[in-house]
C-alpha cells in the first residue's frame, strides 16, 4: 500500500529509484508566501551529495535540484511545490551481477518477496539514493522554521566505537564525518581506514538538535511530536534505534534524576529547569531544545565474501562490488536534519488549530 | 489538530481522560468473520489492570470492556468495532491541590501551553489511563494475528539498573513485574522497595517478540514495518527510545558483523542466517521474529518534594500526593505488546494490496 | 477497509448499528476552549428523532446524547470528544423474517457480498440510525462555526413531485415535512397520504444554506469545498444526487448568464454580484451564501409486496413489515445541515495555514 | 492545508499549474506486476490535448507523459509511479493584463483571498490544465482495471440544451464532441457556432458508465462508492453537479419504482432486475453497472465585456483574451472516465481487507 507520503499539514511524498529518471519530492501544504528559490535548497543536497571525500562514494552525482512547480516571482503559492532532481552517472552495469543474488543486509530479498520481483539497480527504491527527496523537502521545512525562529542542526556523535567527546558546533562542516571533536573524527578516520582495508564497513551515532522551538507542538496521542520524530528517523534506511531526550539512559534514572522542573526566567516567562525529556513533555514541545539520537548501522554492502543464497536458493559466495560508502554517516546527517525539520514544520502547521484562540487570530477574528 | 487516530487498514481512534466518564477505542478496518468476545479482549485488560501488587497503584479499576458495536452471533461485521471501558473509582478530589501547579516531568504545562487550559485530573488525556483504549485494540490485533499464526509477546527486560540476564518465558506472567529471569526480578523487587522508601521512582526496560510473521509486511519509505514501530511504541507515555533488532549496538557494529546473510531451510525456503535487524531488512519483514525494545522513564509522580512553579510562574515546592505506581513498566509490557500488534495487523492488512497476483487472489480471479 | 472517518483538521469516526447497544461519534481536532455541553447538542438530536409525527416512524427512540470525553467545566479541552447515544426500543423480533431475504432497494445484498454475512436487524451499520452520530457532531461543528458567524440551514424543497414554490424562513421548523412554504407542505401531506395508503414512499430534495461565510475556506485540487460538501452528503444513505449553486442548470447555462462578476460594497469589500456558483470559485468560498442540494430516493422499505430473492437465490415475495418512515427526507434535514456544518468546521480550521501571515498570526508571531 | 492527494490505496498526488514548468503526478499504491509503459497512458493524454477540434483552443500542447519512476522492465514494480508531462507553447504575456483583474466564473478572486496572491499566468493551479495530471493517473487505473474485466467509459450527453437523444456508442469516438448520438452533435455543433459569434460560451452534460464491476465495491460510511464518486467527479474544475443512478429524477420516484430487486440468473448468479440506483446500493457496489452524471458549467473565459473590479476594488469591463475553448466537456470526457477509473481501482483494493477469507487468500494461508 501506498508508504511514500509523510506529515498531514506539511505533507511530503517522494518517488524515484537509485537508477531510475531521476528523484524527486511533491511537498503539499506549505504555506503560501514563503521566499523560496532554488538556491535556498541547492545546499542542502549539496551536502548529502557524495564524493566529496574518500569516506563517501566516488559516484559523480550532480544532483541539481530544480522548482517544477509552487512558486511564482520567487514566493510559494500555497499549491504543490514539486521538486526534481534528475539522475546522471547511473552505472546499471554494475549491478546485473547481483540480479539474481540475494545481498546480506539488503532489502532484496524482501522486496522480492513483498512485490515479486525488483529493479536491482543500486537498490532501487530502497537505495540511500532514495532520501535525495527527504532533503529536498528537508530544506523547505527548515526555511519555513526560520521564519519562526528555529534552526535544526544534525551532527555525528560517533562512528563505530569512535565517540566525540567534545562539541565544536564550527567544527562540524569542517571535517568530512561532521564531528563536533576534531581529535574524535581523526581517530574515527584511522578507524575507516582500517575499516576499509579489510573491505569492511562502519555505522554510527547521529544527534540532532532544534533550537527556537516554542511550547504547544505535538498532538496526543499518537501523533505526539516524540512519536512522529521516531517514525520521521525510523523511516531512514539502516537507522536501527532512536532516542529523544536522555532515551535509553532513561530507563536507569529515578523518576527524582529524571523529572523537568520549571521556573520562571527573567522576562516572567516559565521555562523548564533542565532537559531529561529532550525539549518534550507528554510528547509536547516544553521550550527546551528538541535533541534525538539515532543509530545507523554499517553499509551493507562489502567487498569481502560473505554467504548468501541466489534468488532460487541455491548458496552462493559474493563480494559487492560497485562504489559504496564505507560508512554512511555523515551523509546521513542532512537527512536526520531533514526529516526532523519536516516533523517539526509539520507540527507547527497543525498546532495553528489547538485552541479556539489560535483560530481565531489566524482568520482575523 | 486530530492524533488519536493510528493505523491505515486497521485503524483505532481513542478517547477519553483518566477522570471523565470512561475510555474507549474504535477499531475501523478489522476485517469480517473474525470470531470476537469480549471474553477474548478481558484478559489483556486485566494485565493493565492496576492493583495487583504492591509495586502498582492500589485504585481498583475493574476496567470491564463492552463491545458497543462491529459485532454480530460472535463474529466482526467488518463494521467499527467500538470499545468501551467506564471509568469506576477516580478520586478526583485527590488532584484538586494539583490544579495551580505544574508538576515535574508530567504534561501539566506542555497541555496548558498547547490547549490554554487543561484536565487537571489525574492527568487527563496524558494519563497513563489512555493506554487503556490502546490494549483493548491491541487485544482485537492479537486476535486477527492468531488467525495467520502470528503470536506478539513482550516482558521486562530491567527495572532501573536491575537486567534479565536469562529468559524463561514461562516466568513472565508468574512475577509481579514480568520479567523472564525469576532472580532478576527478586533483585528487581529489592531496588523497588528501595526507591519507594526514598518517595522515589524507578523506569526500565521492555522487550517485544513477534513470531510467525510472514516476509513481506512494511511500506516502504515512511511506512517501513520498522518506522511504524517506533511511532507506535515513542507513542506511549514515558517511553524515551526505541530499537529494533541491534538497535543502538549496531551502530558499533562492521558490515561484516551485522549483515544478516540468507540460507535455504529444509524445506527449500530462503531465510535469513541471523537475525541483527529484528525480523526486518529495509523495514520489510523477512521472516525472522520481530524483536524490539524501548525505554520506560521512571514515574514523574513522587512523593518527596520538587522544585516547580504556580501556573502563575511563582516558585513553589510540591510533593505528589495520590495513588501511583512507582514504577509502570510492568503495566506498560501489555501495552508495548498491544502496539506491536496493532502494527503488525495493519502490516498486514496494507500488505494484501503489495501485488497485482495477491489482489487477484483476494478477489478470486 | 477503514471508512468510517471524515475530515482531516475536525475529524469525526462514527460507530453503531440500528440495533446494537448504541450510536457514538468521536471528534478529533476540535480546538480547545469551545464552550459545549450536551445541551448544545441534543437540539439537533431531537430534530432527527422518529415519532414527531405521522410521516414519521413511531418509534420512540430517546436519543439522549452523552459527552463521554473531551470536555472539562463546560468547554473543549482538545483532546477526543466522545459522544453516545444509547440504543433503545430495538424490536429486533421484527426483523429476524428478513434474516434470509434480500430487500429491494436496500444494502442487504451488497454487504453480504462485501463481508460474507450481515447484522439483518434493521439494517445493521447501513441503516439510518448511522446519521445519529453524524448529527450529533454537526451540532459539536455548528457550535464551532457559530463562533465565526457561520450559520447553516437546511429545508425540505420538495416531497417527491410537490415543490416549495415559496420561502418563509420560519416556517421550515412549523410544519413537520421541513418544508419553507405552508401551502406546498399542506398539499405534500396529501401525497404523502396518498402513498401510505398504497403502502408505497416517497422522496425528495433537501437544500442547504450556509451563511456569513467568509471567503478563502476550501483546499485544491481534491479537497475543494465543493468536492468535500459532494462526498459529505452523497455519503448520507438514499441521497442520490447533489448539486451546487446551480447545479445541472448551469449545464444550459452561457458563460455570460452563469459567471459570477465582482464588485465593491459600500465598506470597500469586493463581493460577488451574483451567486450562480454556490458561493464558491474553484472550489474556494467567495463570500456569497454557500447553497447546495441534494436528492434523496423514497424510503425503499415498503408494505407492498415486491419480487426478490432469497439469500439462496430462490425467488420471494416480500412485503417489508416494521416501523418505517413513508419519507425520510424531513428527517434527513438535520443531516444534511449537519454535514455541512462539519465540511465548513474542516475547511475553517486547514484554512489556517493557508498563508504565511496567518500561521504567523496563530502563533502570535 | 494539503489536498492535492486523493484515494487511500491506488492514492493519486497531482502538481503543476498552468503555465509552470510542466504538470505532474505520483500514484503510490499501484500493485506491483501491472504491465504498465507510456504507450498506455499516451492515448489517454491525447484525448484530453487540446488543438483537435475548432470546438477546443488551438494550443498546440504536445502532453507527452514520461514515466519516471515506478516501472522496470515494462512492469510496476509497487514503488511510487511519477508520471510527468513538460509544459510547452505557454504564453505567458497573453495573460499579463489579467494580473490586476478578477475575471468573472472564475478562482482570480478566491485564490488571493485564500492565499494572499496569485499565478495569475492562465489560471495556475486553478486552470482546466491541473487535470492532465488526473488523465495521467486515469489511464494507469484503468490499466488496472482491465485486469479485472472492469470498463470505464465516458461521453458528452448534452451541450447547452441540445442532448443525445440515441445512443451509439461507436459514434462518441468519431465526433468532435465526444456525443453518442450524431444528429444531436450536429445540432450541438451549430449550437456552439452561434455561442462562439456571440462570444459567449457554453456548458453540458456528461455521462459515464463502468461495466464488469464486482459487487462489493465501496466502503461504508464516509467512503462509500458513491461518496468517492461524488468527490473525486466534484473536483473536477467547473462540475456543478453529480447524479448517481436515478439521481435527481430519484426524488420523485416512488419507492415501488425506485426500488431495484433481484433475481437468479442462468448461472445461479443474484442480479438486480433493474438499476435505478446506479450499479450500487448503500454506498457498495451491487453488480450493476457503475452509471454517474455530471454538469458541467460553461467557460468562464468569453471574449464579450463583462463588470469586474481590478484587485484594488476599482470596477472595470473585461474581455478575457486568449485562447479558450468556448466548450469544455468534450475535452473533460476523459477526465470524468479518468476520475471513475481512479475511485474504482481504490475501491479495488481496499476491499480486499473487507473479510478474513479474501485476507487470507490474498497472504495464501
Amino acid at each position: 500500500m501506498a508508504g511514500s507520503t509523510f506529515g498531514r499539514a506539511f505533507r511530503i511524498t517522494t518517488w524515484g529509484e537509485s537508477h531510475g529518471k531521476g528523484i524527486g519530492v511533491v511537498i503539499d501544504g506549505c504555506p503560501a508566501g514563503l521566499p523560496l528559490t532554488e538556491e535556498d535548497i541547492q545546499p542542502y543536497m549539496d551536502r548529502r551529495k557524495p564524493g566529496q571525500s574518500r569516506y563517501a562514494t566516488h559516484r559523480q552525482e550532480s544532483d541539481s535540484v530544480l522548482i517544477m512547480s509552487g512558486t511564482f516571482e520567487g514566493k510559494t503559492t500555497g499549491t504543490p511545490i514539486s521538486l526534481m532532481i534528475i539522475n546522471t552517472d547511473q552505472h546499471s552495469a554494475d549491478y546485473s551481477a547481483l540480479k539474481d543474488v540475494y545481498r546480506p543486509g539488503h532489502g532484496d530479498f524482501t522486496y522480492d518477496q513483498k512485490y515479486g520481483f525488483r529493479d536491482y539497480r543500486g537498490g532501487g527504491r530502497s537505495s540511500g539514493r532514495e532520501t535525495v527527496g527527504r532533503v529536498a523537502a528537508g530544506a523547505v521545512a527548515c526555511r519555513l522554521l526560520r521564519e519562526f525562529g528555529i534552526e535544526v542542526m544534525a551532527w555525528t556523535s560517533a562512528i563505530g566505537p569512535i565517540r566525540a567527546r567534545t562539541f565544536d558546533r564550527d567544527e562540524i562542516r569542517k571535517n568530512p564525518l561532521c564531528m563536533p571533536d576534531a581529535q574524535a573524527a581523526t581517530r574515527a578516520s584511522a578507524y575507516l581506514g582500517r575499516c576499509m582495508s579489510e573491505k569492511n564497513s562502519a555505522g554510527g551515532i547521529i544527534e540532532c538538535r532544534a533550537t527556537g522551538v516554542m511550547p504547544g507542538l505535538g498532538d496526543p496521542v499518537f501523533d505526539k511530536l516524540d512519536a512522529r520524530l521516531a517514525q520521521a528517523i525510523m523511516s531512514i534506511g539502516a537507522v536501527k534505534g532512536v532516542e529523544i531526550g536522555d532515551g535509553f539512559a532513561a530507563a536507569e534514572h529515578t523518576g527524582r534524576d529524571d523529572n523537568d522542573g520549571f521556573t520562571t526566567d527573567e522576562n516572567g516567562v516559565i521555562r523548564p529547569t533542565s532537559n531529561h525529556g529532550g525539549g518534550m513533555l507528554a510528547g509536547i514541545s516544553d521550550g527546551a531544545d528538541i535533541f534525538l539520537r539515532c543509530a545507523v548501522k554499517a553499509t551493507p554492502s562489502i567487498a569481502q565474501a560473505q554467504n548468501t543464497v541466489h534468488t532460487d536458493g541455491t548458496p552462493v559466495r559474493i563480494e559487492v562490488r560497485g562504489r559504496h560508502d564505507p560508512v554512511i554517516v555523515p551523509r546521513a546527517v542532512v537527512v536526520v536534519e531533514s526529516m526532523t525539520a519536516i516533523v517539526l514544520a509539520d507540527a507547527l502547521l497543525t498546532g495553528t488549530t489547538a485552541r479556539l484562540d489560535t483560530v481565531k487570530r489566524a482568520w482575523n477574528r
